[in-house]
């Protein structure tokens, strides 16, 4: 690969939350089952049927630069998705668990609010409107996933045993 | 480990972002060196000092939890330092390269913002008042980071060629 452009750079960057956001469809399966919480599960069950939407937008984000949705694998997601998996091994009281898939997961929303920012903010300088439509729709969505995780862990912390 | 309550999930998160802190201490100067822009080189240098001290605060926040200080290999700096290094490596336009570096950087700092809400969120419920002061000062220097770095992104984007 050679990052001439910015186009260049924006086109390696979509492959690289292509990967992260299949990564995810993986792994929410998992997180869904290891919740004790109802509502956390559900939350999960969600997010996965979201990631998948997403993962088509982010196909479709490659029309504008000419090239095959083809993705490259993200380290990041890697590594957190692998401290997640860590995690789910442990032995765990069922609410303390639940406190840590919420952290695990808020970290992953955290990475794509943060890449998908970044590719925002190119699409508009490249003035490739139709992915910058269907990415902004990705962060938002990102965005209320996270929020929605922030309110559930006010009840999950609560009811953990300190 | 065994994760019997939320005082043992908070600890064992106090490892990884100590973890996540000092690796971040080595990569930032490579990122410092490898940037163009003046600006970026800099922001990057003083990101550091503020990294090490910030590794002094998770320290001091272990008091507490009546352990001792010892980090747990943060699976996820490291995917993300991984995915940063190997971005170095690429043959790059220098704009571009900066523009890499920038949504590098914002990454990492999104981590760290996840992990410190995380941890601030915990440390209240558990009336870990010393813990909480410190990991405030610690997420507000990596919002302050990342809006520096959304700032500087400004200019390198538009030096960048499309």
């Amino acid at each position: 690969m050679s990052l001439e452009t910015l186009a260049d750079l924006f086109h390696d960057e979509l492959r690289d939350i292509l990967s992260a956001e299949k990564q995810l469809v993986k792994a929410l399966p998992k997180m869904a089952k290891k919740a004790s919480s109802e509502q956390l599960s559900k939350a999960f069950e969600d997010h996965l049927q979201e990631t998948e939407r997403q993962v088509e937008r982010v196909e479709q984000a490659f029309a504008e630069t000419g090239k095959t949705p083809r993705a490259k694998e993200c380290a990041a997601m890697k590594g957190l998705i692998e401290e997640a998996s860590s995690m789910m091994k442990e032995k765990a009281d069922a609410d303390v668990m639940d406190a840590a898939l919420i952290a695990c997961a808020q970290k992953v929303e955290h990475y794509e609010i943060a890449t998908y920012g970044t590719l925002c903010t190119w699409a508009q300088k490249l003035g490739y409107e139709k992915a910058l439509e269907l990415l902004k729709e990705n962060i938002d969505e990102e965005e209320k996933a996270d929020q929605k995780l922030t309110q559930l862990s006010g009840q999950i912390n609560a009811a953990a045993t300190t």
